[in-house]
C-alpha cells in the first residue's frame, strides 16, 4: 500500500486500516481528560466540561458529486450530516462553523443557493452559524466545491449515546428506507434516470428525540458511507454483541433495488443521509415505531435484534429463512457520495 | 459579480464583500447566546459556557501550494494556523479535529509526513487530536490535498482578547520579520530561488503568553492573508482608532524584499504564518520586546502606535519622514498561500 486509492475514502475496511494502522498510531493525545476522542471512532468526539455536562464536537468534509441532486444539495447534506453526527450521540446541536473551498469560476448564484440550503437546515433547529472560512483554488486544481463543517453540541452525561451500548435482547429500529441517498448519487454518476427517487438527506434529530422520550437509547448510528452493512458491523463490533436482521423487514424502495441491480451493488452497502439505526429495549420498540409512522416516517420498522451469540457478527435472515453474514463493504462502491 | 475569482479567496476587500454582502445577510443566528460569532469576524468564535468561562472555536481550510516548503508543510501550517487563531483571542488550545481531503494516487508516505508534522506541533502544546474525517477524490477532481482544521480552546472571561480593544496611546509590537511565509510560497510558485529564506510558519502561543504576564493585551492579530496591511486595517477599523507605523522599524528580511521587488508586491501585503501584532499599553512594551528578543525572537520590534486621530486609518511614516496610507490589499496577490 503506497498510494491513496478511492477505497481509502469509502468509510469501509481500507479506510479504517489507513486510519488505525498508519495515522492514529502517530497520535499520543487522542482525547482530552475524561473525554472520548480518536480511540472511540464515534460520530462525535466528547469533551468533558464538568461533572455533569459534556460537549460533543464533530467535523466532516463534503465532496459529493453532483453537488445538486433530487432531495438536496451539498449544503443541505453538510448541515444534515453534521447535525446527525451530533444527534446520534444524544447531543443537542448548538453551533456550527463551515469552511468552503471553491474553484475560481464557480457561479456565485450556485454558492448562494448551496449556502442558503445549509442555513435553512441550521435555522430550523435554531443552530447558530458562528464562524468559518472561505478559500478559492485556481481552475484545474479543484473540480467544484468542498464544504467542511464543524458542529458543536451539548449533552448531559446520563444522555450520552455510544456505539458500545447495545445489549442482548435490544431491538433495532430504522426510520425509513435504506440506500436512497446512495442510489440517487450512483444513478446520476452513471447517467441512469432516477425517476421519482429522492435522496433521503435530512436531519434525524427529531427521531432521536422522539425515541428518547420513551427510554434510554442504547445505541444510535446513522448508516452513511458503507451503508447499513458498515453501520451494523460497527455496532456489533463495538458493543461485542451479535446482530440479526430480517431481509423482509428492511425497507428498500423499488427504485433503489432497480438502480442497485443495474449497478451490481447491494442496497445494504449504499449510504443513507437521513436514516438512523436505534437500539432500544424491546418493550418500547413497537410504540416508538408507531409514533414515528404517525409523524411521517411511514417506512419506520423494527429490522432486527441483538443477540448474545455471534459477538461482532451481523447475520441476515433472508425472506426464505436462510442465513448469511453481512460483511463490512470493501472497495469504493460510489466515489464522492457525500 | 457573477463568478468566483481568485480575489475572493484573498482575505482582502473582495473576500469581505462576498461574505458581508452576499453570504452573511442570509444568516439570522450568528452567535450563541452571550457569545461572539459571525458578526465579529474575529479569528475564533466564542461560546459562553458559564459566567466565567468561554470556549473559543475556529475552523480553517488549508490549500497551500506547494504542500512542502522551506520551514514547513501543509500539516504544520494547519496546526500552527489554528493554534494561532485561538491564541490571538487569549485562549488556551485544548483539542483539535482535522478533516483531510486527498486525491486518488497521492503518496501515502507524503500523507504520513504531513500528518506527522501536524501532530508534532499539537503535541508540543499538549493539544489532543480528538476526531476528524478523511475523504478521497478521484484523479482530476483535486490537485493534491486540502486539510481543514477545527480548534477548540478555553478562555477566562477577563483574558479574552478582541480586535476592538486597541486604545489611543497603545503601542504595537511584532515578534519578527514580515512576509516570510508569503515570500517563500510566492517564490516557489514563480520558480524563483528562495535562497536561505524559510517560511515563518510557527505557533505564536508562547508570544501571547509571554506578553500577557506583563499586562492585559489590548489586541492581538496574526497577519496572515493580506499581511500586515490587512491586519492593521482590521484592527484600526474595529477599534475605531488610528494607527501609525514606522517603515524603518518594521522588520523585513533582505530576501523578502528581493522577492517582492522581483514580483512587484509590497511586503506589507504578504502573509505571515508565525507572527502576531500585539497592542499593549506603552509602559510594558519595551520589557516585552526585550524578553521576546532574549527568547529567540531576535527581530521583535515596536513598529508603531495607536492614535485618537484618523480613526479607521493606517498611516505609514517612511524612513524619510513622509506619510502614506496603508490600504487593505485588493486582488489575489498570491493564490493558495495558506
Amino acid at each position: 500500500m503506497s498510494i491513496i486509492t478511492l477505497a481509502h475514502g469509502s468509510g469501509g475496511l481500507e479506510y479504517r486500516e489507513l486510519l488505525e494502522k498508519i495515522l492514529f498510531p502517530k497520535v499520543k493525545l487522542k482525547a482530552t481528560p475524561g473525554g472520548r476522542g480518536l480511540d472511540f471512532e464515534e460520530d462525535s468526539a466528547i469533551i468533558r466540561l464538568d461533572s455533569n455536562r459534556l460537549i460533543a464536537v464533530t467535523s466532516d468534509s463534503y465532496t459529493v458529486k453532483p453537488i445538486f441532486f433530487p432531495g438536496g444539495d451539498i449544503g443541505k447534506l453538510a448541515a444534515c450530516g453534521t447535525i446527525n453526527d451530533l444527534a446520534v450521540m444524544g447531543a443537542k446541536p448548538l453551533a456550527f462553523l463551515d469552511t468552503i473551498v471553491v474553484r475560481e469560476g464557480f457561479r456565485i448564484r450556485d454558492l448562494e443557493r448551496i449556502f442558503k440550503s445549509m442555513i435553512t437546515v441550521l435555522e430550523k433547529y435554531s443552530i447558530s452559524l458562528i464562524g468559518g472560512d472561505l478559500k478559492v483554488m485556481p481552475k484545474g486544481s479543484l473540480e467544484d466545491i468542498i464544504i467542511t463543517t464543524m458542529g458543536i453540541g451539548v449533552v448531559e452525561r446520563g444522555k450520552l449515546i455510544t456505539n458500545d451500548g447495545l445489549k442482548p435482547g435490544d431491538v433495532l429500529i430504522i426510520n425509513g428506507g435504506v440506500g436512497e441517498h446512495g442510489a440517487v448519487i450512483l444513478a446520476m454518476q452513471l447517467g441512469i434516470d432516477v425517476g421519482r427517487l429522492k435522496s433521503d438527506c435530512s436531519s434525524i434529530l427529531d427521531v432521536v428525540e422522539l425515541a428518547s422520550k420513551y427510554c434510554k437509547i442504547h445505541a444510535a448510528k446513522d448508516p452513511t458511507r458503507g451503508g447499513l452493512a458498515m453501520a451494523l458491523n460497527e455496532l456489533a463490533e463495538k458493543s461485542k454483541v451479535g446482530i440479526i436482521v430480517y431481509e423482509d423487514r428492511i425497507p428498500v424502495r423499488e427504485e433503489v433495488e432497480a438502480i442497485c441491480e443495474m449497478a451490481g451493488i447491494d442496497p445494504l452497502a449504499l449510504a443513507c443521509e437521513g436514516r438512523v439505526i436505534l437500539g432500544v429495549p424491546r418493550e418500547y420498540a413497537e410504540n416508538i415505531v408507531e409514533e414515528l409512522r404517525g409523524k411521517g416516517y411511514k417506512d419506520a420498522s423494527i429490522i432486527g435484534e441483538v443477540t448474545r451469540e455471534n459477538p461482532g457478527r451481523v447475520i441476515l435472515e433472508t425472506s426464505i429463512g436462510s442465513h448469511r453474514l453481512i460483511l463490512p463493504p470493501t472497495g469504493e462502491l460510489v466515489p464522492r457520495i457525500c
